[in-house]
């Protein structure tokens, strides 16, 4: 298992461009948040799509890790995402992530995307990781 | 249906972030080309899985729009990414779309991505796009 | 909205060769039991995929059915599973759909996978269902 | 690799309730088909969705099984399938898988499902595969 700390340390050297920022994390689930301005905007003041897919996938990352511990090596393998409602121009996205399965070799998560104070969601992802053997770690 | 060029226009408008570059438009495909430097890599020098999910949208809305013409509620229901293969980080990212259907309301399509100069895929995508009813576009 | 009795006696006419029992219907939600017997097992005492995904696919459509009402040519377009645990091969399936979003043309629900009397999930379903529009139903 | 006669004897052994057919098998690829008749039908005369995801799965791991030997323990992992259009209830349902990926211990394969003597497919499939380690097989 890794602390909040070093969790958050590791995603900062690994995802250096991602501004999301860790607001919890441990017993199988985190929770992620990240800010909106023009760089996530499209014309009309929704967030893009890609937007979301990136929250999930650092969702999912940092609640595995806060299990397994800072294993490098761990890759996405699949992603499904589901587009429900129209995200909010004027609020930060809150990926909330709960793990499936941890397997030995597979992780398996889900994450519910809101637009911050809202309880509707407005996307839901599914992943897949794929944990290497302990001696590549 | 529209032209490449006026597809381009409004992908520039609608997406004023994405890097993308269009190749080719029509026959229910579309090609197009994202360029890989600093802001896209991961450490290690692999492209940034997001990224990779960005230009696959980015295809399927592409080849979307050659076939029904501008139409600007067009939004993305679902995506499904599966990861294959490391991505070169000294490459630009082209992404293959193929339209597998085209209904009234509802549009499929896959996207195959490569490293340029590669003909092997490091991932796969497919996506699911409403269409909004004629009178509301 | 229809009443349980409605629901069960719909699906027994639309899907004939189901064996899945509905449990509970309502609140955006379903509960749906399949009994597990050699039919249903592979080699080994599993009880094989595509049962799985039958009773999911039932389980979504039953819950759809409870909110929007007998609306016979509401259609499955996309469904993502993912399987985490091998079923126990002397249990029924029990399948628990949540709705996440139930809009006039396309409802999106996720479904739980159990073997009855566990609380580890087998599986997990994402599915998207079209509704035809008030006329044609 | 296996041979056809070595994969069509142990699907059948291992998958005993299957209808399907090996037609092909081999190059990263294998085709299989499913005949239709009164168990497969749904009131209408369409192919019930179960019945497609079922086809897919067989032809995903024909096609893996062709590469790589009769390794039993091998397991999907997870499955997308998107229904594109109504399948004739009168023709067979053909399954067309090629794998996309093949490495030591994740597979990954598409599938297109057709009515038989059509070109028009019905469904897609994307499916991911867990492969044991060598020692495990």
């Amino acid at each position: 298992m890794a602390t909040t700390q070093e969790v958050a340390a590791f995603i900062a050297a690994e995802f250096p461009q991602t501004k999301c920022v860790i607001r919890e994390v441990g017993n199988r689930s985190a929770t992620v948040l990240h800010p909106v301005g023009p760089e996530e905007l499209r014309p009309g003041g929704t967030v893009a799509g890609p937007v979301l897919m990136a929250v999930a996938d650092v969702a999912l990352y940092v609640a595995i890790l806060g299990e397994i511990g800072i294993v490098p090596l761990t890759v996405t393998t699949s992603l499904t995402i589901n587009f429900m409602r129209k995200p909010a121009g004027d609020s930060s996205v809150v990926g909330v992530c709960k793990l499936m399965k941890l397997g030995r070799t597979l992780a398996v998560g889900e994450v519910w995307l809101y637009s911050e104070g809202s309880s509707e969601p407005v996307a839901h992802v599914v992943g897949t990781y794929a944990i290497p053997p302990k001696t590549a770690a």
